[in-house]
Parts: C-alpha cells; structure tokens; sequence
C-alpha cells in the first residue's frame, strides 16, 4: 500500500476530551475513528490490526473443534422473555419496529443458540459439539467510556459448548483457559485468568484480566503463585486459594475475555435435550466462552506502547513491513516494495515526497508498524538498508540483497 | 471436516409456510436456520459460503483501490437528523437507550461516511478515494419473506467513492459496473445493469438484478439488445434508450446491487469539500455502491439449483470436494482424504457408517458442493475412485493416484 493513498491523518495533538491511552494513540495515529459517543469506525490501519486479531481467534477456536457460524443481532422479544432476560438484562437494547413489534439487540446469543441446538440434537451421539461466532454486540452502556474500551457496540467471539455431562464440560472448560492464554500471547499481551462471580450454575466463573490503569476492573494477585481474584469476589478469600499465601497485590486491569459453566441453565426454558445410551432424556450441559475483539485492540495498546507511539506485536501489526523512502531515491524504493510485495510481505510504502525524513519517522514510530526499512541515498551507497524492529532501539544496515532472507529468518 | 462432526440436519420435507425456493433448499440442506421472522443464523455450512462470498467482494473491491473500513450499526440520532433523513427514511430502526438518547441502526452509512471523510479531505489531493465495508445492516421492513432476500438485517458490502469532479465520478461509476459483473459471475449468476429510479442528484441510478420466479422486482430486458429497466421507471420509455427496439419482455428479478451518483447530496450538509488547484472550496462528489451478500447466497441458489438440491458453482462451494466413503473402506477413504487435505483441498468426508449408500448420495445432492468423489469397495478393486461434478450427469472412474492431478487441472 502506498501511504500517499492511504485513507489516514495523523494528529500531533490528542482530540480534547479523552483519557486512555489506546484512545489516545489510536486515534491520533488514524486507526479509529469516533462515530457518536461509545461507537467508533475503523479506518484502514485500525480494520486492518482487528482482522488479524479474528484470524487468530478463529485459527484458535477451529484447533478446538469450534465450528464458525453467524447468528443475528436483531431478535424478536419472544426468546428473551423465554429466560426472563427480557426485563432482568439491564444493559439489552430493546426496540420496536413495524407493526410494533418488539425486539432486542443481542448482547449476547444464549436466547439464540439454545433453541437453534435444540432443532439438531436429539442423542448422546450428537454431543459434545462446539459452534462460535465473530459478530457485533450492542450493549445499552449507560456510559461509554474510554474508546474502544468500553463501546455501546463491538466485535466479540462467543463460543457455545454442547456437552451430555458436566464432566465433559469441566474438561472443555479447562481447554478453553489455555487456548485464550495462547490467544493473547500471539496477540502481544498477557492475561490473568481471574476467579470471579459465577452464575446461577456454578459458584464462579473466570475472567480473563490485562493489567492496565485504564483498566475498569480491579484484581487481587497473589504475590507468590500469581492466582488472581476479581475484586468483587475477593472479601470471600483471606488466603489464596491456590497455594495459601495471604499476600495479594492489586491491580487496575481490562476485562479481555469470560468463560462461563451454564449447565442446564439454558438448555431448560429451550428445551435442549438428549437421550442418553439408555435412553432416558437429560439437558444438554452448556458451556460459554467470550472473548472481546475490539476491546482486545485496546488492551494491546494500552500494553504496548512508549512515548512515541504504539509498538504492535509482530502477529497483529497492520503491515509486516514499514518501508520508509527518504530523498531521491525513487526507483530504488519501489523496486524493494515490489520485491516485498511477491514475497507475500504487506508493506506500507512511504512514498510520499513533501514530507521531511524527521516526519516520517515520527510518523512512523506513532504508527507503530512492527518492522521498519529505511532506504536513503546515504545507505544506497553502501547497496544497503536501515532495518529495525519497532519494539528494538537498534538500527542496523543491512545489504539490500539480503533483506528477504533477513526478514524471513527473523520475523 | 467430518462429516459425522459437522453441525447440520438435512430435512427430507420442506419447512411449513416457506414459499421460496431457495429459503426452502437452504434450510433443508442445513445453510441456514430462521431465528425469528426475517432474521436467520448461518449454520456452518451457509457461514462457508457466506465468507467465500464475502472474500470474492473483498477481492474486487480492493482491485479497484477500494480500502476495507468498519463502521457503526448504532449511532446517536444526530447525524441522521442532519439530512432529514431521521424523518424520511421509512425502513429505519430508531431506539432508545440509557439516560433517554435515541439511536439509528443504519440501515446505510452516507450519514456516518460523510462526517468522517470530512475529517480527512481538505485539498484536491486528497480525492479521490474509496472505501468500503461488509457489515450488518438493519431495515424494519413491515414484512420479511423469502428466507435470506428480504430480512431485517442483512450483510451488505457498502462502497463510497469520493471525487473532485463529477467527470471523475463518472468514470469510476462504470469501473464499477465491470466489476459486479465479474462478482455476480464469479458467484455463478447472471444480473442485468438496469435502468432504475435516481435520486435528488441524478435522474437515475443502476440496479444488478438476477432473473428469478422469486424476485419482488419486476423488469423490461430489451429483446433486441438486452437493455433492462425497472417497471417503477418503464412507463418513461415506450422504446429501448439504447438501440431504439419497441420489443420488451418482462421478467420477475431480485435486486442483488444498486449504485447511485451521490453528487454532493451528502457532502453539503456535511461540509465535506476540498480546496481546488486554485485555492477554492468546492464540495466533494460522492458515489455509492450496495451489495447484498446475504441476498446474493440466495439469488445463487434460486438459480443454481435442480429437482435433487442446490448446485454450488465452484468459486463459492462450501468444500471444494464431497467425499464420499461407502461400505468397509475406512483405511483407504482416510488416506484419500488425509492427502487432498494436505493439499490445502477443502474436503466434507462423509465418513458416517449407519447410513445407505443411497441417503448420502441424495443428502450430496441436496448440499450441491460441485465437486463428488466417491470410494467404494468395487471402485477400490480398480485403484480408482468416481469422480463428478454436481451440476453434470458425467461420472468417471479416476485411478486414486490421479485424483490430485486431475482436480488441480479441471478445478
């Protein structure tokens, strides 16, 4: 891509009026962009880094069995006064339509999936399966808050497990826990997996928390086997459960993921059931596993990041590759793009010719692409390129020959 | 994907009280399920096709230096309040949220797009661009019918172009209408460029409408040169605008696109302008270009069908491969499909072992993925398996050692 036709503005300043800091950078780098309060658009930059982000979660939730679907946002009421969610769900958009019908926005697809499983499992030999689903959420936030923290709107994985007995739900759930652990490590952070409230089923459930001061949420973590307990739950543990220890610190953190045991908790007003081998009918045991896409954006920045900009992880930069032209060099630069450009490499191109070497470094180093080159009529001279990697101090030259080799061994 | 695994249900009789046949197909072969009238879930093997449709518009959209954005289903009245269109547009979903705000659910985005390319154009420069989006749009329609043509919510491919001139939008306007020809081809239909009602700012605009006995559109096709226009417009035209031919014929149609000359209908209440070679503000000439893609997976099964089930062209197939293993062949049919898989080969296995020969075949027929491979014992005694296409007779032997070969050639 050339930056000279990318759709992006960056601001020196921050827009007035806002705090977090992936707010901050993201819009000033030109990844997001505010809609009306709590709704945000993505730009180029920013669509680009969230689809990477839904590669991996599906890359993830597919080596688990998970099976991609898409259900709708807009129900009518009738499912949701089936659980009693309806008038007990406080944050669910309601509206009414054509014929004053009445109907919801789904914050979440329990209503949904529930009776839709029901049409299609009928014997033990059904179960256990797994469906999930990449798709917008509306949530009525009274207030919305630091961009795309917390939105009225946003882009969520859920996954729903199907499963004849609880103990082959426990041994799901536990899958689970190491699949987001992984998911957040490709995508450059780290997440406690916190005990927290659970549901009506069982007496907790787990969160999973990115430590962050624009974190809403505030965990206990054990200063000697790293446990974490939500803070809402953490007057019921003097002692660690985990290893004893009575020394917790506290810590602000960003709600990144959920996991919860449903049980029959759903499975019940829909009617999901199964005959076992003895052919008895029993509920369909439930399991449900969240994960925010667009919140995990900014949690990665809110991680990564220094005075001058964002660092991207390698996994979910918007482009692999930065490739900064600075003076005369015109021919010499594209030749380098094209040749990146077959090796399957995304680059974004700094072709543009008004713009001072100083500004497009800064430019650059706001924008936080993970590996950068720089080619100038100084390194030229030397058959040679600037090479850096975004989250590294070290610049190093390296022979413009060697750069394909270089990039595919180090990345 | 095994098909022992594989979330679906194929249903011998049609759902009561549906008329279309696609919606009918579609939910017999497991694509789809109704989650409450006019809003449907996609089961995996409907999410399938749904997204290689939704890469083929990706693909052609960026061809012509379209850039992938994301906006907001939800946003503050505001906006929409701006162009009057709060009042006027019929079909629009209004709710409220917390604290009494009200909110849209677009049903399109000029309102949200315009205000934010107002932020990023200030000079001649910058123009022209392009942006689109694959995103869930919303219309409360008083009724939803036909399964997947008309519903309340619906994924849609919005395309706005931005230009400094009405020449220069001109120009792009047809570039378009190349390319949809190529998608609707790619997704195995044919859709006539019609002659439609415009707008306040040019008399007319294009629709893409496919021919078929359950479209709600009706429109004139010119016998001679195969002209076509919207009854709305038809009475306007006693002979053909193009080759003067008084001889029409009427044909029932579903309206897969349509693709409007904006002008600066949108641009002026938004102060989106740009400043001219000379220094002058002028505001900026907009383009607009819709794709229903939900629409456009049921126009293709309205047309791409047969008495035995749905027949996937080949670019949209949800699997590449059927295969289909009958009798004790276990070891053999699993070395077959380990091998197409390595060869990055979508392949359904069915793999189930209490079924006859006949219920698969006739569930295959009822999928409609294009390609079938068949391994049984009495191939197996010739090395071979059968190989055909969905939507011809033909079936062959293929010795096994030829399959990879022979599907890479003719694929």
């Amino acid at each position: 891509m050339l930056q000279s036709k990318l759709f992006y503005k960056t601001l020196k300043k921050p827009p007035k009026n806002i705090k977090a800091l992936s707010h901050i950078l993201l819009t000033r780098a030109g990844f997001i962009d505010q809609a009306s309060v709590g709704s945000f658009s993505f730009l180029p930059l920013g669509f680009r880094v969230l689809r990477k982000i839904e590669n991996i979660v599906r890359e993830e939730m597919e080596a688990i069995a998970g099976q991609e679907i898409l259900m709708p946002a807009l129900v009518s009421k009738d499912n949701w006064q089936k659980t009693e969610r309806w008038q007990t769900f406080d944050a669910l958009f309601k509206l009414k339509g054509a014929g004053n019908k009445e109907y919801a926005l789904n914050p979440t697809h329990e209503e949904i999936i529930s009776p839709l499983a029901a049409k299609y499992v009928f014997s033990y030999k059904d179960l256990p399966f797994y469906l999930f689903q990449i798709q917008t959420k509306f949530r009525n936030e009274l207030r919305a808050k630091s961009g795309i923290l917390r939105t009225r709107e946003f882009l969520m994985k859920d996954l729903y497990s199907f499963h004849a007995s609880e103990k082959d739900l426990d041994n799901y759930y536990e899958k689970i826990g190491e699949v987001y652990s992984k998911i957040f490590k490709r995508c450059g952070i780290f997440a406690f997996r916190t005990l927290a409230l659970g549901g009506t089923f069982s007496d907790y459930s787990h969160e999973y928390q990115a430590v962050s001061e624009s974190g809403e949420d505030t965990i206990y973590v054990c200063q000697k086997c790293s446990f974490a307990i939500n803070k809402e739950i953490k007057n019921k543990f003097k002692k660690c459960p985990n290893c004893k220890s009575f020394d917790f610190r506290q810590e602000k953190s960003i709600e990144v993921a959920n996991i919860f045991k449903l049980g029959t908790k759903y499975s019940l007003p829909f009617d999901l059931k199964f005959k076992n081998k003895d052919g008895k009918e029993k509920p369909v045991v439930m399991g449900c596993y969240g994960l925010g896409l667009s919140r995990l954006m900014g949690a990665v920045v809110e991680i990564n990041n220094d005075k001058k900009g964002i660092i991207w992880p390698e996994e979910i930069t918007p482009f692999d590759i930065h490739l900064i032209a600075i003076g005369k060099i015109k021919k010499e630069a594209e030749k380098i793009y094209d040749d990146l450009q077959k090796n399957r490499f995304e680059v974004l191109y700094d072709d543009r010719r008004d713009i001072s070497a100083g500004e497009k470094l800064a430019e650059a180093d706001l924008i936080g692409i993970s590996k950068r080159i720089i080619i100038s009529e100084r390194t030229l001279k030397e058959k040679s390129v600037e090479i850096k990697n975004r989250k590294e101090k070290n610049i190093r030259l390296l022979k413009i020959k060697s750069i394909k080799l270089e990039i595919n061994n180090k990345c």
